[in-house]
Order: C-alpha cells, then structure tokens, then sequence
C-alpha cells in the first residue's frame, strides 16, 4: 500500500507541472477513448450485472450499476465538459504589496492526491478522475465490489490515455485493495494522501470520519427542508414541494420534512394533500397539520430521519422564525429552501439559515455539481470548512502565499 | 461545559446579525476600554508575574507573559486596526446565473463558535478576541494556566463593552476549566463549536489533532528552509540568512536549515561563517559543508530539527532541483525562501515548493499577520486545507451559496 501511493504522490508532481492546455487536451482524448472502448466497457459492466443478479442486488442499485452506449457516451461528456472549464489552479486569487514592499500573491494550487470512496455508479470513476486530472490532483479511486469489473475497465482505458502521453498512470489509481480492510489503510496514510472524500452511506461516513488521520470531507446527510411562508405564491409552492420530494426521493437533496405557516395551514394543508396523493407520497403530520389533514403522525424521530424514500414529514410551523428554528433544530446543513414572494422574509432566511446552499422560490434537488455548472462532482460537502456543498474542481484546490521580495528583512 | 457553551453557540446567532459599523464600534470601545483599564490589567498581571518567580519560570516566558503599559497600548491598537480592516462576512465571493436561471451567489459568513487553545503572551487573548469578532465568530479562549490573571482581566474588560453595548457576555468566552480536562472536553464538543486552532508546543497540538472531534486548524511545527542559489545576490543572501535565522531564533517562522548551491559553496561558506559568528550561532553542517568550513556535523535527524534556538544546520545541494528535493524530503510546509537573480529559477522554487508562504528573496520572518496586513492573527496554519500560513479574518470565515429562483423545479 505504502509504495503504491508513494508512486502516486510522486506522480502530483509530474501533474503538477503539466499546463492546462496539455491537461485540456488528454481530457477530450480520454473522452474520444470512452467512446472507442465503448463496447469493452459494456461487455465488463455485463459481468458486474450478472453478479449482481447472483448476488440479488435491488432492482435500483441495478440501474445505479448499469453501464449501456448512452451512458458511456454521458461519460464522455462529463469529460469534454470538464475539459472546457477554465484551469483551477494557478490563479490570483488576492494580491497586494505589504507595508516592507513585499508583493504577496495568493494563488490555487491543487490539493495533492484525493482518495475517493464511493459506491455502485461507475461514471464517478471517470467524473472524479476526470476533476481532479483537471485540477492537478492525483486521485486514487476505491469503488463498491459491485462495480470492480467497470470500474476497472474505465480507469484502464483512462490510464492508457495517460501512458500513451508519456505520463505515469498512477496519476490516475485504483485502489488494489478493494476491501474494508484497503479503505482502512487508505484514510490512515496522512503521508502520501491529503484528502478522503468519502460517498455513501452513514455507516461507511462515520467509520471514515472517526478513524480517519488524512483530512475528511463528508458526503453525508441530507435532512433537507422546504417552508412555504404566508407569503408564498402557492402554485409554485406546490410545484417546488412535489419536486423536492418526488422528483428523485433517494438522493440526499430531496426534501424530507414541509414547513407550513401556520398562517396559511388550513388553506394549503388540502391543496398539498391532494397532490402528493397523486404522487403516493407517504405523509407524516405534526399535531397541527393531522388537524386539518388525515396523515400519519410525526414527531421528534420523524424530523431526524432522512428518509431517502418517498416518505414526507409536514410540520405547521409559526412563521418564517418558526421556521428557521426548526431547521436549527433538525437540520444537517445541506439544502434548505423558502418559498416567499416577500423580500425581507426571503433575506432574512437565506442569512440566518447555515446550510451549505440556501435557497428562495426554487427546489433543493438544484445542488448538485452539474446544476451548479461545475461539470461534474466529486461530492456533495457536508462539511463547515474548505468545501461546502457541490464540490467540483475549485473544491479540489487550496492555495499558497507567493511572495516576491528584494532583500527584505525584518 | 456543555451548558457554557450552548449559550456561547447561541449567542453566535446574535452576533451573526450585527452590522459591520456596529461591530467596527464596539471594537473601538474595546481597545479604549483597554486603554482606561491599563492599571488594573498590568495589576493583575503582576500577580501572574510573582506567580511565575515562585514557579522558576524562564526569562523568555516570563518576558512573553508580561505587560506593562506599552504593551497594552499595543494591545488596544491591534483592536483598532482590527476595526479598520474591511468586513470580511457578507461577501459575494463569486456568483453567476446557471442554465435553470437561478442566480447563484457563494458569499462569505462566519464560522460559528471557534475554540483557541494558546499560552504565555496574554495579548493573544485580546488579539482573537478581536479577530474572532470582527469576524462574527464568537470565541472559546482557553489561555494558559500561567496568564490566568491577566488573561481574566482582559476578558472581563472586553465582555464589559459587550455587555454595556446590550450584548451577550458570550460572545467572548474564557473556558472555565483552564485544566487540560477542560481541553479534553472542550475538542470533543462539534455540536457546538466549530473550529479548534491550538497553539503551542508539539505536544498539545499532537493531543488536539489525535482527540479533536471538532475540526482542528494546527499551528504547528516550521521547518523554514533558505536556499542560496548560484545566482544570488551574495549581500542580500547574508543578510536574508541571518535575519531569518537569529532576529528572533525561537519562533515558527525562523529558519532551521540553510541550503547553499554548490556552485558558490567554496566562495559564500566562509563568507556565511564569519557572519553568523558574529552572532554566536551554533552551525552544523553535511560532509560538504565540512569540507569547506569548520563545524560540527549535521545529518538527518539535524534536518528534521526545530531548534527554535540559535542553531542552524547548513547543507550544500545541487542547485535549485537540489534545494527542492531537500524541502520536499524535511519541510514542515510553513515557509521557504529562495536567494536568487533569475527570474526562472525563482519561479521554479516557488512552484515546486509545496508550503504556505514561498519567498523569492525575502526572509521567512515576514510569515505572520502583522506583516501580511492581517492586523493580528488567530494563528500559523501549517493545515494545507481551509486556511493556510497567516490566519486573520479572512480565514475564520467559511462561505455559503444563496440562490434565488422563481419557481425552478428539476
């Protein structure tokens, strides 16, 4: 373990070195080279489906799984998208002359070599490679068992896209150890890796976080809320509710609890009703909402559950204050949204609300990588510090002073 | 402890709604409050100071704890430039309008409640104290055992403007148990704070990193390197080494190790040993070095010595790609200087050089706050992730996207 990642440190500093225009350029051939493999990485992906009936994996971890000409085609995508961003790394961010004459610059430079943990879905092998090649960082990929056969096959054709311009092909790693046992090692080597991003479920989350030395950033939960203010246009209201919950209920930025003011309860309780109904949307009620509306009940244990499923929480809650309690209370900072036609009420909730996106008169299904225009993602931050929510390529960066003197001394 | 610090979590709340005039007004009471209460500060620390004659504590840590009415002028002075730096919350760091048409803004906002673990100089107390609110973070203070009194004084004088300005006493905390059970608790509790930055010794920084469930910014060990290349400017490279290594040897950013070229080791080593002779340095140097000047011998457990003392290895390395090689295998990523007239050769350095702040032609004693206009500083961050090198205001921030829809739903 030891000499593989310090053979992919070694090679951040060949990446390093490497201009955004060579960068630019082996991305868009390793998308063409996708494309050409295209069937290769079928016929891998068939085995991965097979085990998976053996191994009677869901019917949605199934479709997670599934690799077919379109889907390898979106990789590619993905690829010539991120080609097309503009270089992460190198810029000013800050500049200024100090009190000695001192010319301070404050300038990005890639993280180093991120590991990355994550589950089922092979085009985060291609997306994550992809982000960090373009930031200048050496990735090393560790993916479900489920997807070993596809997984291994796109890091190949990635990796000869690398040999073939003469650039070592740790640049782009996969784990050897795809066990329990490999991440275990991985998220203790603080030497050779500078950054875990773990993607998956709590317990893997947890276990990553608690054990890890290498510095964390959490793909974690998303207790995700949606208020609709006294001052909402109720249509759009409605629309935004159905989405946040319904669109996509098993990912981590769809809605799980709906606070209602009180104000407008018994007029917009029904209204919701009836259309979640058409959706078959499960729903749970605090005491005020089941007295106008026939729902199950929720309490205190409802408002903690992320639900991923299509299960929602309704709470009436006593204005826009009302609800920026609740969501103190309940929720892990990920997506939060009000639906308000009133300025002051929306501003107020967008500043008081800590959550790595806030939101006014739109759905929280938006946060993701692709909807915030960064291509693609490598995670989705749950974390206060360095990255918070889609992280996309200026997640992958930190950044370094460069000062340029003429003999100063203090 | 954990009702102490829910109440400084929610008193983050309030001072998250203060605007920047108020808090640029309650800074300037502050620094005046210091001012008019300077006789019972230095009082105070007078009993700190006794305390230590009985405790046999050194010279230079009697002189680090000690105040006098100069120094809580400059106390009172480091507020008002605090005052007058610019918000650093609120800000729209960047924003852009995406393919939905949601106008998305990543702005600036405070970090929460921040612990800081420091000890000796009782400034520090006053300058975080500041930083921190300045910056609408409310702060955790545990000072050392041996600044109690004086650390108490400060505190109570500051918390007196807060709470004659309406304010929670809160706002600025003193941990109660000043043990080191106190810090034991105190970096258990991410519930409700946010960031630890410990300062001080190897050994309560390991402590915090091991222990800390909240996520910790280390100010921790600097291994700075100055290289004299082939194309230096010999009297700006004496200059620079000297300054870096003995204006004041005991702190972070002095340099520990002196790298010559070999092309100039037979003309600028002697030149360098009658230099530092002058000022009684202990010079340890590699078999090349040897074989030029007379000193004892460094290897590599020398290179991987903090001294903090009046002490510095030399090596002689084989040009820039030398010089590099050498940091990259001992640098602790604080800072790193290189001596040199040619423009590609300094690029090169400060490229290659993976620390917080890289010189051309500068002492590596220009790495702290002051210098970098910060006003002050919460701390050194030898972290690569969040906040680097010099850790002012800026860096007790964290950011979140705002979005403004019109409906937009997935």
């Amino acid at each position: 373990m030891q000499k593989f990642l310090s053979q992919a440190k070694a090679s951040s500093r060949v990446l390093n070195a490497l201009s955004g225009a060579k960068k630019n350029h082996i991305l868009l051939e390793m998308a063409q080279a996708l494309r050409d493999n295209t069937h290769t990485i079928v016929e891998q992906n068939a085995i991965d489906m097979e085990n998976a009936d053996i191994n009677n994996l869901s019917s949605a971890l199934k479709d997670r799984l599934l690799l077919n000409e379109e889907r390898v085609d979106g990789m590619a995508l993905a690829l010539e998208e991120i080609a097309a961003l503009k270089d992460p790394v190198g810029r000013v961010l800050d500049g200024w002359v100090n009190e000695n004459g001192l010319k301070i610059e404050k300038v990005s430079i890639p993280i180093g070599v991120v590991g990355i943990i994550y589950e089922s879905r092979p085009n985060v092998t291609s997306d994550t490679a992809g982000l960090c090649f373009k930031s200048s960082n050496v990735c090393v990929l560790k993916g479900g068992k489920e997807a070993d056969y596809s997984n291994k096959v796109i890091a190949k054709v990635l990796q000869d896209v690398l040999e073939k311009n003469n650039l070592p092909r740790e640049m782009i790693s996969l784990l050897p150890d795809s066990s329990r046992e490999g991440v275990t090692k991985l998220i203790k080597q603080d030497k050779y890796v500078d950054l875990i991003v773990p993607r998956g479920g709590e317990g893997l989350i947890r276990y990553v976080s608690e054990n890890a030395t290498v510095p964390v950033v959490k793909h974690d939960k998303g207790q995700c809320h949606t208020y609709i203010d006294k001052d909402a246009d109720i249509t759009k209201a409605i629309d935004i509710a159905i989405n946040a919950k319904c669109q996509r209920p098993g990912v981590c930025n769809a809605m799980e609890t709906l606070l209602v003011d009180k104000a407008i309860a018994d007029e917009v309780l029904p209204q919701l009703k009836s259309a979640f109904d058409e959706y078959h949307t499960q729903i749970k009620g605090c005491d005020a909402t089941q007295a106008v509306i026939e729902v199950d009940h929720a309490g205190d244990e409802a408002f903690h559950t992320e639900y991923l499923a299509n299960i929602l929480n309704i709470r009436v809650v006593d204005g826009v204050d009302g609800a920026i309690e609740h969501i103190i209370e309940y929720g892990s900072g990920h997506s939060e949204s009000i639906i308000t036609q009133n300025i002051s009420t929306g501003e107020q909730f967008l500043n008081a609300i800590d959550a790595a996106a806030v939101y006014i008169n739109a759905s929280t299904r938006f946060t993701d990588g692709g909807a915030f225009g960064f291509g693609a993602e490598v995670g989705i931050s749950t974390n206060k510090l360095h990255a918070r929510g889609p992280m996309g390529v200026e997640g992958l960066t930190t950044y370094k002073f460069k000062i340029y003197g003429d003999g100063q001394i203090r």
